[in-house]
């Protein structure tokens, strides 16, 4: 219980550093590492070196002095601090240009996800395999959602379609949902959302370069 | 030049800001209203009121007691705040499944901007069109980055190639990089670097449902 109730208050920017610590130990470990250091992943990694120590003691294991962490034993504390130990089934709702583009990006693997299922609101759209998956209607993600254990939705339906969509992958049992939309969408507590909007990426760009 | 040097200091949380108002904006036009209030978006979009009557006010357009922001004058001056006034052409550099997957996405038309090239280091793919767009080889970066005028790229690479990629950017005289890799990218003063990284989003997500 002291375990769980540790990671679970794990802060957000340390978890938001973890993938890039794993890649790290990762690529150490395919390099014939048996241990690494924080000060040295730091280093390689662009970060503060105080920073990475205190971010890497977080994952639970010991390190040892001028040894520094065995890089096998803190991966997979990293894995599993992240939930990347058991794969997690996810679906895909909307499938327009990116929604499809999407269901052919393979670099879900690397998180241990499965996109397993994708629905629409278009019914010209229904049965139809992309990918590999097949696309549903929309009233069948309550179903399909238990069904297949489903806790986490990518959502990439337009702007309008945005917040009754999330509300249905709410009733669904959806916990967690990568929201693509630029809504800001309201979901009830114990659900997690996480935005990921190109436009606001684009218009920091576009704004800089225009004035540059 | 006094209004210049006011747009150039724009807060990036702001500028992050501006493209959710614009697409409320641009309904309430649609809808036939000529004046909106900060208030009313505010409301619409779940913000605090105070900031985004400040957000707004920023823009530069004098708003009316009682009766708001003419509303097509505030569109245009986000607008031009954003460089979206202008169309931008970009470059995807790395056709794998997600950039290859961004070219069949119709979703930044809305910023003005425009994919008008793609690169790649596999020669398999050189003069392959996708969606309409031409692959070319990554050594002919710097003539055609110079030749299109293109100041923005998508960084679509793995991660193992990403800085690299970017240095040959930065040399092409782009001054906008948007990173779909994991890498922190070292790029010189005046270049900017917009972050899209899935993997921690999904960690985020991951690490939430796992210990829900």
């Amino acid at each position: 219980m002291k375990e769980v109730s540790r990671i679970y208050s794990l802060p957000l920017p340390t978890i938001r550093r973890y993938p890039i610590y794993l890649r790290a130990i990762k690529a150490k470990i395919a390099g014939g590492d048996l241990n690494v250091s924080s000060a040295v992943l730091a280093e390689e990694l662009g970060l503060d070196p105080v920073l990475a120590r205190k971010d890497l003691a977080m994952a639970g294991v010991p390190g040892r002095p001028r040894h520094g962490y065995p890089a096998k034993e803190l991966c997979d504390a990293i894995n599993r601090a992240l939930g990347w130990d058991n794969a997690t089934d996810a679906a895909i709702v909307g499938v327009g240009s990116l929604g499809r583009a999407l269901l052919g990006y393979s670099g879900f693997e690397e998180q241990n996800l499965s996109v397993s299922v994708a629905f629409d609101a278009n019914p010209a759209l229904n049965g139809e395999t992309i990918h590999g998956v097949m696309v549903h209607p929309m009233t069948e993600l309550p179903r399909l959602a238990k069904r297949l254990k489903i806790k986490l939705a990518i959502l990439t339906v337009p702007n309008f379609a945005a917040q009754s969509c999330a509300d249905n992958l709410v009733d669904a049992g959806i916990k967690g949902i990568l929201n693509f939309s630029s809504i800001q969408l309201a979901v009830p507590k114990g659900v997690i959302v996480q935005n990921v909007d190109l436009a606001q990426s684009l218009a920091v760009l576009s704004h800089a370069i225009a004035r540059g």
